[in-house]
């Protein structure tokens, strides 16, 4: 898995256990594909800060949003970022505490988080976000109004400088650890989706769409 | 749950949807202590970048590890940074595509990552750490050696200014949306703990021990 020298930019590129970097599009992108959850890092006043949100991808872009009244969208909106996705499948347990680990997939892509100011375009990426995750789901809605567009910030990121890291299998001990009596290997963990909870406010004769019965299957 | 008073600084201060604020500390720390993944924002080169790494509290402080080699750490080293920690608990699905959600609980800790230099000290709450996770596993281990601790960086962070913000519950929609033929609530998340692997070498007559068994039971 290792291809460094594809790395897009030195401050990208892997430089520990370089075994676990991950530069090529359709590995970055099957990270970003599994997982809405990012954590977004910018500066306000010079200190880093750092907020969870959501993020999708189209194409070469990733795309993050959140309310034009939010300080972190404020002090991201044109500014330089890190988004960092991660995916934690797992801890990997050795045989001394050194050699503990987890399995995880993460991608951390630098740049500067660009504003989309036409309304327009702004509606139809935050219906693909909703689509994404719920397919079929936005013709079902009550559509965007202009004041919800307008109070809402989505920020775009090219996926020009990103890389991964994966780790995926069993711990790795100091040769003449194997002769201990200690048990070692891996405690998988996944992200399951729950039984799905209306409201109590449905109207009669609404049933469960399929985008909630089926949501999740392609994710985490 | 809003005590917006509380807060330990304009800059922790939740301004947004200010009734998910927590800022007392049992709140913070049942967060913390819940979901070891953190990720933490720092400065290289005036860019903000944001690693994925994992968190443990020991009373008013969290601490976070890794390569003594590792660019994040060195970065972090003394600096300013934020320690931010995330449990996604559900999508909340909204009769209109604003008002979709998330349910989810956070953390936000800013300060001075400052590293413990003394190598007993440091490896007392390596062990801690690896305790913490899996209770008792620490006196099965073969023991961390000098040039181990040496070569791991462990940095501290005061829970001094810190905020949390917790989302429960069903979507909120616009009075008039509840007239409308939609499914609407809530898809639950969990993050499940997969059936222990052992890694194939571990010697006849060495059991699965119970704080693998019994991992992760007050987690996430």
């Amino acid at each position: 898995m290792a291809r460094e020298s594809k790395a897009p930019s030195e401050r990208t590129r892997v430089k520990r256990v370089n075994q676990r970097a991950v530069y090529d599009r359709p590995g970055i992108d099957a990270i970003l594909d599994a997982q809405p959850l990012c954590h977004v890092g910018y500066l306000r006043d010079g200190h880093p800060f750092v907020t969870p949100t959501f993020q999708w991808r189209e194409g070469d872009t990733v795309y993050f949003h959140g309310s034009a009244a939010s300080q972190a969208l404020r002090a991201a909106n044109g500014a330089d970022v890190c988004l960092t996705v991660s995916c934690l499948d797992g801890f990997v347990l050795a045989r001394s505490g050194f050699h503990h680990s987890v399995n995880y997939r993460s991608v951390m892509i630098l740049g500067k988080a660009m504003p989309i100011e036409d309304p327009e375009i702004k509606n139809t990426l935050l219906n693909n976000f909703v689509e994404g995750l719920f397919p079929g789901r936005v013709e079902t809605l009550r559509p965007n109004n202009d004041q919800e567009i307008k109070a809402t910030t989505v920020l775009s990121l090219p996926i020009s400088e990103a890389s991964a890291k994966v780790r995926t299998g069993n711990p790795v001990d100091d040769d003449e650890d194997y002769e201990l009596p200690i048990w070692a290997g891996v405690i998988p963990l996944h992200t399951t989706i729950g039984k799905p909870q209306d409201d109590g406010r449905v109207l009669d004769g609404v049933e469960v769409p399929d985008h909630v019965l089926n949501f999740g299957k392609n994710l985490f």
